[in-house]
């Protein structure tokens, strides 16, 4: 039995964001892949939806300089031939100000031949404003504007 | 080939929450049920966990007092022999203040023989916090607090 494809592109992108190893992430991710990670695009300009894989790689990099991943505990999963939906309650450090963060992400992933071609990402964005990715007045004009 | 558990259970829970009709979805909840809806419980009273079906219909019921659904569109799902997971973008009113409210919902869900018997929802809280769903005054308290 072979390894199912959300585990290899799983332990890729961790490698890719922590240490900045992108060559075992990049051929795992479909020509033409549709990615969202749905979230206030102006709490991060990483969030949002991106179309083929350069686009997806500049958003990892990009995530790859903001956060280092401690750990991740996969609270409900559900596997399929080509699909994968999970939900994670991760442990991150903000590289910026060195603030640990723990927040809750869901994620619905279809595969083609191994290789990703839809990623559908929820984070609860509420839970990052909370703990201090903003200094305090900055979380009250971006919660009230 | 029968209808899957997720079918029935969804259109149950929407009957139970618009039309305050609780008699469909009682039959179709496990007495041992296992219930969380991930979000700040300050901000709604029936986010948190719950264990039996007893309190998750108390649940359903809060959330029925509570807001009334316009319309769901799913935009992943994944089912499985007795399991399903989604994600879905909801058009509700708050029912207190006859506010719009659109925010992204995924879920888990198991089912043993038909019946729910476990639930895992997270709410992207932060749209409903943008959205007014606290007058502005309230949510910066709620936010800075």
């Amino acid at each position: 039995m072979t390894e199912h494809s959300l585990w290899r592109f799983s332990r890729a992108l961790h490698r890719a964001i922590n240490e900045r190893q992108f060559g075992e992430v990049e051929p795992l991710i479909d020509e033409d892949v549709e990615w969202t990670i749905h979230g206030p695009v102006d709490l991060f300009p990483f969030f949002g939806a991106r179309r083929g894989k350069a686009a997806v790689l500049d958003v990892i990099r990009q995530i790859a300089d903001k956060v280092r991943v401690h750990r991740f505990d996969r609270e409900s999963i559900m596997l399929g031939v080509e699909a994968a939906s999970s939900m994670l309650r991760c442990s991150l450090t903000m590289l910026d100000t060195n603030k640990p963060v723990r927040l809750r992400v869901a994620h619905f992933a279809q595969f083609r031949e191994g290789r990703l071609s839809s990623m559908r990402i929820m984070v609860n964005s509420h839970e990052l404003v909370e703990q201090s990715v903003y200094p305090p007045y900055a979380r009250m004009v971006a919660v009230s504007a």
